[in-house]
């Protein structure tokens, strides 16, 4: 068994902290209000104080925090992850960030000899609660194949990518992908419920075809009932977005229908509802057609 | 047994009417081209030099043409269905073509004493083969009870969804899902390639999530592969959209990315692409990237 | 001077049938809502009773109603123009309609001995009051040259663009590129609202460079001041943009911008504002930025 | 007169140094490649050799470079502008770059005594070479008083538009506004040739009615004659594009059609065509159709 950081213990940092403790980990989390860490304490982890304190005999550090600009944060300074970790120390980076980012800040922790990966995740709230989500890794196969232990506790599909930042571009990728497909749902329903179709039936009818999707077996239902609790938030598909758009001009690419759902997505955030799903891009597309 | 006539043979006609041969139906098929009826003939059923002589005998007629006119012509005209089907015959159109052409022609049918559904399939050539298509039925609901034993022989997922017409919507918001959903994915290899990530295990992990989807499971290999080979056709594709985006036009309401959408499969015709899969959108992305 | 008949008397048709009078022309209009024909009395003209009565003695009739079946109803019947026009009648028609439905109609007109045109307008209801229209006339060149003084008593450039629908054709080009400029307006206006610019200086730098434009010119103020009284209604753009789309997919090619104006116009129509000015692009511009 | 450094001799900047000596004003310019410097000299201008010799009595410097980082780095270094300007130098930096990165040159070159002002230009090659650019102004009342008499040697239309950013922000806006109503014109022209109108005879009239733009006076001709020489270049337009889209998701807003023709005009820069004229979306929108 391994002994194991976690900072950062919100919706799904806390939960896969849990099932780590479940899968017979020695766990220490720290987050900036206590009170998260207090869950993990009680259910047989360690509450730390500090990112040095969380860090304090640790083989593994596993991060989770919301956006590039706190994952450099977390890497630099004194109480930083580079200063206090031990030499070998592997870190999985967990969060969603810019690709760029992730090649920069672990080729900073290499260069301390510690062994980076990025290692988004795919799955949501309730992928994280059942330990069942997708992680698509990047960084050194010899770092993902000792990590691996420690990803089986959390995740299900575990895929190594490539070298340091990839594991970021696919996750870009796939935020491409569920936006889109959340918006072509929201405009298929939107049609149905225009001719008064009976869309229970027809929702049933299209997961059978070529166009069921996870998207349409786990939004369609909250589309018909207009419950646009998170879930995975606008706001952080709208930050992901911008990452997507600004990688593919990075790379010289374009990325029309991607292009066009940010806008979408941005105008969501704009109106005020950044806190919702994302399946709240229906709202949107009702309200463009005067349906709201 | 049901007496069955199939009009239209082509891709997925054809192995519709093996199938219904094999769970053991007498059919009678016709076909513009008469080789098609022939291979239906040594398969066990027979082949019909007409219209009318398709429909002797027939207690129920299928008939899978491939837009809106071809189908109001069978309908109409001495040799035409409405003429030469005996009355209470079921009437079971498998064209994907206009909702309101098919609520057209159902009304002139029943008008004439026949059992009208639109009925139109998802699952392409592989599908029909397979006797797995998902069907989307418009019509009176006692007459789809009557049929479902027949269309059994063909599909899986078998669902009402509303009255006549109401089955071409449904195929209509189909088709609006899986061009936008083929979009995403070939926006999303595009954006991987770009940056030299292992687009095979991309995918694995891609599908493993919430970005997974039937388009993902069928059309990423073709993509990967550059393998554009029908399947189902951009030309179709196209003529759905411009179905689709038409009718969202006629009720009222907008449908921003199937628009959008609209536009690169038309794209994709125009250069002479609408032979291709229509996974050949991938095609498209690559060359409006500068790298086809 | 030529003896005109001049069916509807809408915003656009009754200043154009003042200013005829004021050019010295006999001048009989007909409109559904007498109180218009009135008004025309009132400066000189003769309110007609019906269409055949406008047409009696009429060497030329123009007609100018909203929509492509008021000119198939207003063309046809024991009522309509052919049946009451004189043979070598010329007639105009000022409407914006669809250039398919525009060459039948002449076609038809032709084969009854009429000397059509289709001769739609650019310059709104200010541009109608002056005198200084645009028209863009479709038909035959020796029926051009017969009409070129009476168009000249309603407009200021006046183009012979080709045979019979070809008016339409570039009237339909106009209407794309003003909405896509008034869009690209509402976009630039928004961004520099979002960056607290001088927005005043800002259109008189802009106007004086490459942004420079009509559009510019005469709805940047409407903008500023979120003025949309029409003017030009949306619903009337929106009816517009489906011809041009609608158009642009039979002709099999491809118009993305065009496209994806055409949602954005159906969205303000779609939220009720079909009424405001076409200027209104901006309200929903603002909208979608959370600044309504 | 006034003695005048300007940095930056290229296709803009030359005729503008140019246009200064004509104007009796001293003026001395360096340019990385000497050549262009000499031809300013033969004009009588002095070639400077470097942007400290440029400096050397300088009153006003100029500076006209094609991206943020050129400005950024001509701003500092041992050889920058900020090391060498004599203390009270105003700087008008005409570049168009990131209005972020103005305003924060802007605030070093104040902090260190210099009057910075940005002022993008537009007009293009002809434009400056005619003296009649249009030049948006950011930075403070008194020094663009103070820099008039100067800007007024190489412009017409010349705007304060407010502080330091300002006139970046407004550029980005014309950015906008250019890019869509060109490639707004690109689809009016393929529509006409697709339905085989005169396509002279159309631009005469569309350009007398709302649709008439400082855009189709200058690149309508270009577009009907397939002549996409240079002008100003798709490869500088999408930097700009990249510049007010990103402006546009810092601010939180959406500008829908300003990013979907930054993809189309990326599409041009990534398919090789960055060298034309931006009136180079017309290839581009013909190949999208099947008619390159």
């Amino acid at each position: 068994m391994t002994n194991i950081a976690v900072i950062g213990l919100g919706i799904m940092g806390l939960p896969m902290a849990l099932n780590l403790v479940q899968a017979g980990h020695t766990v220490a989390g720290f987050n900036r209000s206590p009170e998260r860490a207090e869950r993990l304490a009680e259910a047989g982890g360690r509450a730390a104080t500090s990112v040095a304190d969380a860090l304090a005999g640790a083989e593994v550090v596993i991060t989770m925090v919301p956006d590039s600009p706190d994952v450099v944060a977390l890497a630099g300074g004194d109480d930083g992850i580079i200063a206090n970790a031990a030499p070998g120390t592997i870190w999985i980076d967990a969060s969603s960030i810019r690709p760029d980012v992730a090649k920069q800040v672990a080729d900073e922790a290499r260069a301390a000899g510690l062994r980076p990966l990025d290692a988004p995740v795919s799955g949501g709230e309730q992928g994280a609660i059942d330990g069942v989500l997708s992680i698509m890794v990047g960084g050194e196969q010899s770092d993902f194949d000792a990590a691996l232990p420690v990803l089986q506790g959390v995740g299900k599909t575990i895929v190594h990518v490539g070298p340091s930042g990839a594991g970021q571009t696919v996750k870009a990728a796939n935020q491409l992908i569920v936006a889109v497909n959340i918006q072509a749902l929201a405009e298929a329903i939107l049609f149905l419920e225009a001719y008064g179709v009976d869309t229970e039936a027809a929702l049933a009818v299209l997961g059978g075809g070529l166009a069921g999707s996870k998207v349409l077996d786990q939004k369609g239902r909250k589309m018909l009932d207009r419950d646009f609790a998170p879930g995975f938030r606008l706001a952080l598909h709208n930050k992901d977005l911008g990452i997507v758009t600004g990688a593919a001009r990075e790379a010289g690419i374009v990325v029309p229908l991607g292009a066009h759902v940010a806008q979408l997505v941005g105008s969501t955030v704009a109106k005020g509802d950044g806190g919702l799903d994302h399946s709240g891009l229906f709202k949107l597309t009702l309200a463009a057609a005067g349906r709201e």
